[in-house]
């Protein structure tokens, strides 16, 4: 039975990204600190065209990631290129023509768009309405998971209508003060979780948890 | 050269008590959910006057938390007893007329009152003022480490202070959707955190940091 994962690195104080998301801080001011045990690894380099990096006990937590995974859903800022309707010279995300998710991609959007095919098995598609997204996404999945990739207001959105089954959160010695916080907007929902895992890594622990 | 030691149960939405929290809820509102971990440990029947209980990786852990500490200090709703001065039959804190500190505590309030000797080597002395709290426990605690024992508020103080040296948070897969979030009222400080430790244990992970 396919399962919906979410994986993704948290603040000690419970931020997925820093205030003031904008084109120029996508990730908002002083969220890039959230992710240097990641981009520091040789598996994220060799991802993303780059090389050299390091391998530690986070490696392979980060290869278990893309195991299994047949579709992605994420939320429009994470696709990136702005809000609003789209020009004639359309934005094709930040991760240039290969991107690293060789699996269709469903962008959560009020904005339709036609299909738009990458290379390395990435297709982008635009769709409104988490659920649609979710039911599309798990059916492109063909029996594999599907894999939310953020930001946290679309995680939000999966949790609170109880459509996570796993989720493993990074947590990262680090206070934002501020930004995005996974857990809002969801305190409602009687989230039930149980720990399944605990790895220690350097400069991060990764947690992970079944949800119902 | 002693240490300032923070050690609390936080649930992975950041909060370390319930909402609404009172004489009858003195963690809050489903605050109990964050220590069940905690209480089924025989460690800490033990140091309550129970018996039973179980050993698993947590109990290292919470038998650390006490090792080479020679005072605590901790805040008046922790002391319990409710707000305001006190009237001619005094609150001697939860703990009954053995408490599980066995060293001299120094409780926050706006209230002067006379130090309250208990059995077992506790005493507790009334004191106005986080950093002279903290300054009267570390004369006290001649050489050892002072513990911060909660809540919320206090601990807060103290981050936003810097005098925190080592801060252990037992992470539990609780949702609870509002309360005291440790983390707030300190976004400010520009804390820096090193994770030192993570240990994976039933229901619970705990990690430990040095806080500059």
């Amino acid at each position: 039975m396919s399962k919906l994962r979410v994986n993704i690195t948290m603040s000690i104080d419970g931020y997925v990204a820093g205030p003031d998301q904008s084109l120029e801080h996508p990730l908002g001011v002083g969220g890039e600190r959230l992710h240097g045990w990641l981009t520091a690894l040789a598996v994220f380099q060799d991802m993303h065209g780059g090389d050299g990096g390091v391998v530690n006990e986070s490696t392979a937590v980060v290869e278990q990631w893309f195991e299994n995974i047949g579709a992605t859903v994420m939320g429009r800022n994470m696709f990136g290129g702005g809000p609003g309707p789209r020009g004639d010279d359309p934005w094709r995300g930040w991760w240039g023509e290969d991107p690293p998710y060789h699996v269709p991609v469903f962008v959560l959007t009020h904005h339709a768009r036609e299909p738009l095919p990458m290379q390395g098995g990435t297709t982008f598609h635009f769709v409104t309405g988490i659920e649609s997204a979710v039911e599309q996404a798990l059916a492109a999945a063909d029996g594999k998971d599907v894999s939310v990739a953020g930001g946290a207001n679309v995680i939000q959105q999966c949790l609170a209508l109880h459509l996570v089954d796993e989720m493993q959160l990074s947590i990262v010695p680090v206070v934002l003060g501020g930004g995005a916080r996974l857990f809002d907007n969801v305190g409602d929902a009687g989230l039930q979780l149980e720990q399944v895992r605990a790895v220690e890594a350097p400069g991060v622990t990764h947690i992970s948890y079944r949800v119902r």
